[in-house]
């Protein structure tokens, strides 16, 4: 338990390196306006905008770039599909040579996927397999199962002297352009996409074996309290299982964070700062849990009181008190000490942050929805609400305001938004949702 | 090239070890219906229930189980909160001594959060910080900020003879009751529920370090196709490169699966027997793509020739042709050989199979868009297109019915479903769309 001491340099010393004073920290200091969630976002944004450097990017192989985002646009170096090929099992025919009314046409070898055919001539059908090589010649595909006879003949009579009955054919029927999903040369992905299944799969056909991405951020969490116990250890009274911890480490895998545990800080200041310091040497960020309010024994206001670091209230609720700057030159932030608090804090700040930067996590969608129930809200802060998303697009709260109810937070599928300027809203008017 | 093989015993031999003839595959082989996306996922569902044995379950700690899904229910071992809390930093009082008009208390020593306090006295105020237990005989709190003075002495002044005013405050203000989350003996979580960030969160808070889950699914999975070349390699005429094997894998390890690659096989039957057999060992399943259909060269027909396993054709697009079976005795699976057919095949019945036996991954949320454009469907057939929701709850079509367009889907975060009946759906209408 020591005294409050007064809480060193402000935001701009560390982002402006002895900046103008006309920073959103300096005139939210100056008290002329609230600190908003946008205000806070930007700032997170510059602690952190000297991560996106080429320093930090590397080449992965595609299975291991899975998650991350990419440096660069990348352009299609060939078309897809690289050639024009067929959408159907069936006949590739020149459509002049089936005029309406239909012809018979003599059978020609077959072409199998992957073959480099022989040209079509007047007068024949090729048999083709979907996805291969459309002939030379050809300009349409009839499917076989409207021809006649209907189906392939065994592969000994395959390219006889056989014939087949075709129904007429308009020019590109059940054809695949080359170059009609991307053509060679085309932007095929922006820099900053995220790489999912579909965006890896796509680089696999263009033929591009590794990409260049953004590192991982790697971070170092720790929460204080000595009111925390780690879970599997008794609980005296008046105390409570460490749940920031594990929501917030979880939360930041997911977004494709590594994440460094250093347990749980006591309430002492020089302990946590001797600990910040042995932990964190390497980490790209700090973030800590707790500490940060306004209370007697906030250990990490206390702790960080001679570093370049601000204490702010954000007009948000739960997730007001939150602490920014940096721990002997490394990038810090200081949530709040409540499970749902963090995961807000986390939600709002850092992974859309890390997401515009570098592209990954992947931003989460916005939705409209309508509630189910009324809600009241303080009408000077931004509320984040938790609950549940129905298919019919409407969204039921669970559990109240209250930044403790771990057990409504765990069945909840979206943060509902209720703006700063909106008081009340009745059940059945819309509000933002984020699927969580 | 060989020629086709008839193709085994059906489904329901290994399904139900020389069955009824009732199941679906059977009527399906009847004639008597079509084969849809329920049958088949209930098929799929069927093949990998045996999975679903406590052989194949863990006990892993909380964060090495991220992803993972519950196997049985989980009860609340204590109350949460554990016990009766301040919301606020602030003062415990009982509220019988703060009448209306408020009242002037003597402060006692304060509560930090963490600490088991003194019961209170009458005529008393004791400072208290968010989340510390409240004395015996306070009731409610008032927040620092409505207290005369309105912050808390330096820490020398806290438990001396101070006064503080403190206004009228009605029982239960500020005041977290223990259990007002979740009460001892509770189910918290229930079995099958996905572990996320929230739901590990909640067994943090609960004191719970370990948990049972399900073990990841591995499986095999074999790209085939003489026309198949892997990227980074140079692309002979009429050849494509593999980016189902990119797609899936990506896909099947979001979903939290161990995927073993196998290169690509060719279309030899016998060499892709081997290599099933060889890199099959200890799976838990097998997926191919490709070679399922109706063409002279199917690969993966013609190499399950003698296993139990059906071709069918579901009356979806893209994505009809489907192998299912067992190849010596291990779970089978065959998608078709487009990129789009096989994320489709995935998305409708491995993901969702996998997400109702084990709880993991996650089950995609069904939502309700509206039509930026209009469509058309085959009637007969369920229709699944690709697009990109709006936060205005439109959505656009990306690319069109044609399952090679791995560039349109790469720009896509849902699938839009058309049910089978539909042939055209005009602008504006509503469908159900999944996010990706």
């Amino acid at each position: 338990m020591t005294s409050p001491e007064p809480h060193g340099a402000s935001l701009e010393n560390t982002l402006h390196h002895g900046g103008s004073g006309t920073t959103p920290a300096a005139r939210h200091h100056a008290g002329h306006q609230s600190w908003s969630i946008a205000d806070h976002a930007a700032a997170v944004a510059e602690l952190l905008q000297p991560m996106r450097s080429p320093e930090r990017t590397e080449m992965l192989p595609l299975q291991e770039a899975l998650g991350r985002g990419l440096v660069e646009d990348v352009r299609a170096p060939i078309s897809l599909p690289p050639f024009a090929n067929s959408q159907m099992d069936g006949y590739a025919v020149r459509s002049a040579d089936v005029p309406d009314g239909g012809a018979g046409l003599r059978v020609m070898p077959a072409v199998p996927a992957g073959a480099r055919p022989a040209a079509l001539e007047s007068g024949m059908a090729a048999p083709i397999m979907t996805g291969a090589m459309l002939p030379d010649g050809a300009d349409a595909v009839v499917p076989i199962e409207r021809a006649v006879p209907d189906r392939f003949l065994p592969h000994a009579g395959l390219g006889t002297e056989a014939t087949v009955w075709l129904p007429p054919a308009t020019p590109g029927t059940f054809v695949r352009e080359a170059g009609s999903d991307v053509r060679a040369g085309e932007t095929a992905l922006a820099a900053g996409t995220f790489l999912g299944p579909a965006q890896l799969g796509l680089l696999a056909a263009l033929g591009i074996p590794e990409v260049a991405v953004h590192r991982a951020v790697t971070v170092l969490l720790v929460t204080t309290g000595d009111e925390v116990v780690q879970p599997g250890q008794a609980l005296p009274a008046g105390k409570i299982y460490d749940s920031n911890g594990t929501l917030l480490e979880a939360a930041m895998k997911q977004a494709g964070m590594e994440v460094r545990r250093a347990g749980i800080a006591t309430d002492d200041p020089e302990a946590l700062r001797q600990l910040l310091r042995s932990e964190g040497a390497g980490v790209d960020l700090i973030v800590t849990t707790g500490g940060v309010s306004k209370g007697a024994y906030e250990v990490v206001r206390q702790a960080m009181a001679d570093q370049p670091a601000d204490f702010l209230h954000v007009a948000m609720q739960p997730g007001g008190p939150q602490g920014i700057g940096t721990f002997e030159g490394r990038p810090f932030l200081g949530f709040p000490g409540n499970p749902v608090s963090c995961l807000v804090s986390f939600e709002m700040f850092l992974r859309p942050v890390l997401a515009g930067l570098f592209g990954a996590p992947a931003p989460r969608l916005p939705l409209r929805a309508r509630l189910s129930q009324p809600l009241t809200s303080p009408e000077n802060k931004h509320q984040v609400r938790r609950g549940t998303l129905g298919p019919d697009g409407t969204v039921a709260l669970q559990g109240g305001e209250s930044s403790h109810l771990m057990h409504a937070l765990a069945g909840s599928n979206v943060l509902v938004h209720v703006p700063a300027g909106v008081g009340a809203l009745a059940a059945g008017e819309e509000v933002e949702v984020w699927m969580l």
